[in-house]
């Protein structure tokens, strides 16, 4: 039906990856703010900072010495949340009280050796760089065969808790599935069952007909505001390809993810001119695992600024107790990001 | 089995009321944290705020002027999420895109006319009269026969997106049921089906039993940390009777409730000498839905801070991606909050 208006109706509307809704509030951008407003993190870091523990030649607190690294840099995490020698164990009491060990190895990647820059401000080929180091990453923890999923993420800015501003990333892998997985994984599977083609193959395809919602594209990636969007400006990425995981990306589709990052990391940037906050992270097929012909690889970027630098939108009572909520559309959203230049402002200001 | 080490391996944990899992990292509180410090807001307001729109006798954005009213006060949202009059509608395109209009009645309740004080800081015969309002505004909310849920919540504290210091909370009522209701009814109607009982009744008998994780109990209430608690100090108050929403309670439990509301939030100000910030809200059965006879009453508090008064947790990358993490565990975090005085630092400290 044409005539329903998400422009302006308060709707709920369904994650088809994991089969929540999100509500939509579309008239409810006309309420002032009052409220906390962020502090703005400096901007003015030194390309060297002798107390990083990320920077070249630098201590870290496992007493090891970081190499002289000229591209991106990966180690395992001095505070891992998860652990190679946990020993299998579980607790059941009644069903009511449930509880069962889990390994892991927790790694951090550096994305490049200067302490000043993040993603939108290095070269295409210097984020090739931290794609390929990806790729090899996941290729090799799943070797381990206990490992059951590879998570590969990133934390930018201090409101997302990020600790240190050297551009960074993380790669926890462990032996559960995770719940986001698993929720994607039924998802995607009910939908391959019935047409035994991927479900976000699909999507990618109604997108880009309609072109509502689609940010940026190249040969092989679509960037676009999901229809389900929760954070005012989330996106995703989607490979043109269905491929179930970062293994099967060849250099092409390599550098095409590169660029794609570069571009909607850049409008970001562009969208309030600050360093804008986010965690991203790529979704894809769980490991050690039997085939997964339904999944689709996908990376999901979750920001929290709403309407300026300093202005998040606050995922709280109502959205923790009751369901997700939102104020401006994805289309809103969208169009926003879309008409953004891809210059990033710093190299455009004087 | 009593050998399972709750205290020092990573495992996961089962809510048995979402039948989803959080990862618990035991060791990983030996992180030194260098990231984001978060504001102290002042303490100091008066009693009465000429600009703030929950002090009796001042206007409000839609015009009204509030009653000089002593106890507590509710009123329609001026910036409603959801609103009456919206058309029944949907949007199906493929299965691909799905999307549907949700009507809604959204209220704000002041808790007191002092502009300055804080549920903690409120008598216990004061928090009644707010339990009393609550009670009325359900019953009242529920003669809607389109109402099918009402979330009666409170945001606390700048961090926790609240935009006036004004003691508040909120009331939204709406046509569809949301996620965590849809649920945590799921889970509790599984497990009455099986053993004709409340799921929330047996646990909080295991949970008497076992003495680890209760912070406080009264005639009527109990307050604990829930075995899966996600935030590091995360709390949950259950009715002792079985009953499946508060239009059940009766006095003598209306005030039990205000007694460990006040006895809760006063030991979190203890915790660590602030007035500590969080979202809250009850669960209870849909409305206009048929019996619920699974659905068990319970109230949840979700506090962010984890170090002190301006280090909190930060659920990012990893837990949006993939799965809720914590770091202390639920039994530490109980026995920490059991010790804790219910008199307030305030009224102790010149
Ligand atoms: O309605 P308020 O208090 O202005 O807004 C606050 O609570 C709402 C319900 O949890 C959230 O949607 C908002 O993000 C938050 O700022
Ligand atoms: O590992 P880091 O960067 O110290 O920590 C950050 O990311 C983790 C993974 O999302 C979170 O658990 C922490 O709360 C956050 O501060």
């Amino acid at each position: 039906s044409n005539s329903f208006d998400l422009d302006s109706n308060p709707h709920r509307r369904l994650n088809i990856l994991t089969g929540e809704w999100v509500l939509v509030s579309p008239h409810r951008t006309k309420r002032p703010w009052h409220g906390k407003v962020e502090d703005l993190a400096a901007d003015n870091r030194p390309e060297y900072d002798p107390k990083c523990y990320l920077c070249p030649g630098n201590d870290r607190a496992d007493g090891d010495v970081n190499p002289d690294y000229k591209e991106s840099f990966v180690f395992k995490n001095d505070f891992s949340a998860l652990l190679e020698d946990t020993p299998a164990d579980s607790l059941n009491d009644d069903d009511l009280l449930v509880a069962k060990n889990e390994r892991g190895i927790c790694k951090v990647i550096s994305f490049s050796p200067k302490h000043n820059l993040t993603l939108p401000e290095l070269t295409v080929s210097e984020i090739t760089a931290v794609v390929n180091l990806w790729q090899k990453e996941y290729n090799s923890l799943s070797e381990n065969e206990w490992i059951k999923y590879i998570q590969i993420f990133e934390n930018k800015g201090e409101i997302m808790g990020c600790s240190n501003p050297h551009p960074h990333g993380q790669i926890w892998s462990q032996s559960e599935v995770p719940m986001e997985i698993v929720k994607e994984t039924e998802r995607q599977k009910n939908y391959y069952a019935v047409h035994r083609a991927s479900m976000l193959s699909a999507y990618l395809k109604l997108e880009l007909k309609k072109n509502e919602r689609v940010v940026f594209e190249n040969e092989h990636f679509a960037v676009l505001v999901p229809f389900w969007a929760v954070w005012p400006y989330e996106t995703m990425i989607i490979s043109k390809r269905h491929v179930n995981s970062i293994k099967f990306f060849n250099m092409a589709e390599k550098q095409a993810l590169a660029e794609a990052i570069k571009a909607l990391t850049t409008k970001y940037d562009n969208l309030f001119e600050t360093s804008f906050p986010y965690s991203a992270g790529m979704h894809q097929a769980p490991v050690n695992d039997g085939d997964h012909p339904e999944w689709h690889w996908h990376m999901h970027f979750y920001p929290p600024l709403l309407r300026s630098a300093t202005v998040k939108k606050f995922m709280v009572g109502y959205e923790m107790l009751a369901n997700p909520q939102r104020d401006i559309t994805p289309e809103f959203a969208a169009n926003r990001l879309k008409e953004l230049a891809t210059e990033h402002y710093k190299t455009t200001k004087p």
